[in-house]
């Protein structure tokens, strides 16, 4: 099963958008709790509730080699129907982004991971030819910094559009095996209702709510597909540090059952 | 000592801008030679003859945690002097981005990384936040799929110019610590050209000679500075894989010595 139809399963077998992002930070974590033990507690406490997982490469990383131990374990944790997002944003040339995609794809397992498009096209291909993962692509990330360069006005054969546009347009071309997402920042609504609007059909990644403080709400109406399983609305420390206390598990699944229900009521009255 | 002074004195001792990318592929590596030999062979071989090393992230991260740990115990393999990059192209959010700066610069020690600009200042600025390390950002990348987006032509406050310029600009913008260096492909040679004569001083890391076709005597006409210690030719494949035999390393050595050899013969003439 491809990761366009693991997504769809989840989506409805849970009747859920959410997605939530597995990003241990040794900090906001309780204390005496193992990053495994961790991870565990939040999927087994939330599984019922979330159409996909996206644990972030960078905190792992910052671990060393336990970190990625327990982040290919975690990988493993997640039960079979519900995909799990390498957030990786790699990039890099044909030679060596053939060895990242190996790296997600095969060593790890990941069913889709976030690609950076700043390469172009030999960089993004690699991932591209796992035609049963999902490639989805930064577009208009929900950072402050996303205007330094995302929105410039570029020079198109029909005039002048913003980088971000036409990194989608370049995605959408690239999507020949239907694998194609794109990841598109809640913290910028109009953007995404632009995106939205013009690839109905395109599965979006949609970070930024919560901490980073994008509307929930105005996020469900711009950004969800008719057919309410290609939308992923990520949420971290949200949900993830809803309690530092012993019953973190239990507040994490509270925190996610109420981003579900909010955004499952946007829905209703859409 | 800061990566700028690690990387001028190793220049000026070994007499050399040779970047040896220390990316091991089990397919290219003579057979039942383990890695972390394998890479401390071509460092013993070719330690006098560089100004720096470039282990790619992609190829370790493909290996699993052994090849993470491989990587750890290479950055350690490096004599002091001279200057380790983790060419790891990373790119995220201000929160996630630190994570990855912890990574590379605290958990492996690497020297400098290469950094995905995308996504814009406050991506950027928890590597920045590094005085002592080198920030080198991607600015026009050696493969071909570079055009896609870094080539389009962008409004600026002073008229039309391509993306790789604008980038140039902000890294320079950004160096308020003098830690930022910038990636141009020796398979661009004008483009090299215009950004090393409008940034006499920056550093510039030159991958695509060898293996991607650019012409080295072109790099160093175009790209090499003044002082001659800002300037890092990187070869992986030439060097690495000179021979898959028995006498690998003495191999290396060799294209290492003949491509320094070439560089500072073209210096000479300049």
């Amino acid at each position: 099963m491809g990761f366009i139809e693991k997504l769809a399963g989840a989506a409805r077998k849970n009747k859920s958008l959410v997605c939530v992002g597995l990003d241990p930070d040794p900090v906001l974590m309780p204390p005496d709790v193992k990053l495994l033990d961790f991870n565990r507690a939040i999927i087994e406490a939330t599984a019922d509730l979330v159409c996909a997982y996206k644990p972030n490469l960078a905190f792992y990383e910052a671990l060393g080699s336990e970190g990625m131990s327990a982040l290919k374990e975690t990988v493993k944790l997640v039960p079979q129907g519900i995909p799990v997002i390498a957030d990786a944003k790699r990039s890099d040339i044909g030679n060596t982004a053939r060895a990242y995609a190996r790296a997600l794809f095969e060593y790890f397992g990941f069913d889709a991971s976030t690609v950076n498009p700043l390469l172009g096209h030999d960089a993004v291909q690699p991932f591209l030819d796992y035609k049963d993962r999902g490639v989805i692509i930064l577009c208009r990330t929900s950072n402050p910094g996303a205007v330094d360069f995302q929105s410039l006005k570029c020079e198109t054969p029909d005039g002048m559009r913003p980088l971000y546009e036409i990194i989608a347009r370049k995605a959408h071309e690239w999507n020949q095996a239907g694998n194609v997402g794109l990841v598109v920042g809640a913290t910028y609504p109009e953007e995404l209702k632009m995106i939205r609007d013009t690839y109905p059909e395109m599965p979006l990644l949609i970070p930024g709510v919560g901490a980073q403080g994008g509307d929930l709400a105005l996020t469900v109406q711009y950004g969800a597909d008719a057919r309410r399983e290609r939308t992923i609305i990520n949420s971290s420390r949200q949900i993830l540090y809803a309690s530092r206390g012993k019953d973190f598990a239990g507040a994490a699944r509270g925190a996610a059952q109420k981003m579900r229900d909010e955004i499952n009521k946007v829905l209703e009255e859409k």
